[in-house]
């Protein structure tokens, strides 16, 4: 491998945790992107297919980043990754939106818990892997397109806003409950957290601001949470 | 909408004909993004899954290009894509590969195709369009990584070879047929050839080339057609 001109810490120094971090994220993208790219099959427009295919293109260019940076680095993006491919695939399997709708708050639902995550994270890792980190939310925006089709959607067919309201919960109590077998499996990441100088109690706090984020989310697009 | 500054002809002066290209191609773009994302799940390996998800999002890039192109010209996406809704969906339809290597053929002849589409028509459109068609065909080499793999693979299992022989036909006969019942449907794409001073047998000898084109690819994969 060519020296980093940048200076970046070769192999080996690199904190298993960020290494953990960097593939729990690329991986994530790169699902996401599989499922909402699969998910334009069920848009009734054309419009509708080409917006959610824009999501779909932004999560893979910032996996596509992710797994440059990490390369970049020395660290192996497929490695890094392999520990987060059962748990993830596991929410995705448990989470198969039945159709557009379900599809649609699925990914912003999910952009929106993906993005408080980095957003807390970043804290915690080096200035590099906060640049990268910064630039998947710099990306906001994308899914926003999503408030209004559910907010007319739901006007229309109230049954419609009692499911999709059970919907994202179900979708927040299967990150959660997936993110916490990640952090049981895997120490280093979880002492990123703690051995960042974090307490317990602030690691509650944040689980905290996690679920108050998604409700503001649901409420943004009508649903009652 | 804001005068172009290009200068380019107004809606009503753009060729219907080249409406319909532009239609047909932006609308192959966004399927074959959405299709072959789909196939990154079929993926053995989190290497090719990430691979399959970059020729996807060329794809998608591709179909933005184009559609940002007819908005600068006025012409609206949707209403253009709309008359190939049906026989693309057809095609796919007819051809969803049973497996990862039916899918990465699919990949690789179907990238090939358009592209080959994409040379042929060029020479008929007017500059700013042949300058958007143009970068699509810059973009080649991504799907190289597909002919190592299928010929591997035929290595150490030779039905496959048969099979994805066999395979590598149908994809053709599919794609050439559905390309006639488009013709027949839309006259101006049609007289697009022949009244750009191409006789019939200039067309004949145009789809003589796709065919040779393509059992190239066969070849280089390892594949008799």
């Amino acid at each position: 491998m060519d020296q980093d001109p940048s200076g970046s810490p070769a192999v080996g120094t690199v904190d298993a945790a960020v290494v953990d971090l960097l593939g729990v994220l690329a991986y994530g993208e790169l699902t996401a992107f599989i499922r909402m790219a699969a998910d334009c099959d069920l848009a009734p427009t054309l419009s509708l297919k080409s917006q959610m295919g824009q999501l779909a293109t932004t999560d893979y260019l910032q996996y596509q980043q992710l797994a440059e940076h990490m390369r970049g680095r020395g660290i192996d993006p497929e490695a890094a990754m392999a520990p987060f491919v059962a748990p993830i695939a596991s929410f995705h399997e448990r989470t198969r939106p039945r159709g557009w709708l379900e599809g649609l708050v699925k990914a912003y639902v999910g952009d929106g818990i993906a993005k408080d995550f980095y957003r807390e994270m970043s804290g915690f890792v080096d200035e590099q892997t906060q640049a990268v980190m910064q630039s998947a939310l710099d990306d906001a925006g994308h899914a926003d397109f999503v408030v209004q089709i559910v907010r007319d959607s739901i006007r229309t067919d109230r049954t419609a806003a009692g499911r999709l309201a059970l919907w994202g919960r179900r979708l927040l109590g299967e990150a959660l409950s997936q993110a916490q077998a990640v952090a049981v499996e895997r120490d280093a990441m979880a002492a990123l957290l703690v051995g960042g100088g974090v307490d317990l109690g602030e690691v509650g706090q944040m689980f905290t601001r996690l679920t108050d984020n998604h409700q503001r989310r649901m409420t943004r697009m009508g649903l009652d949470s």
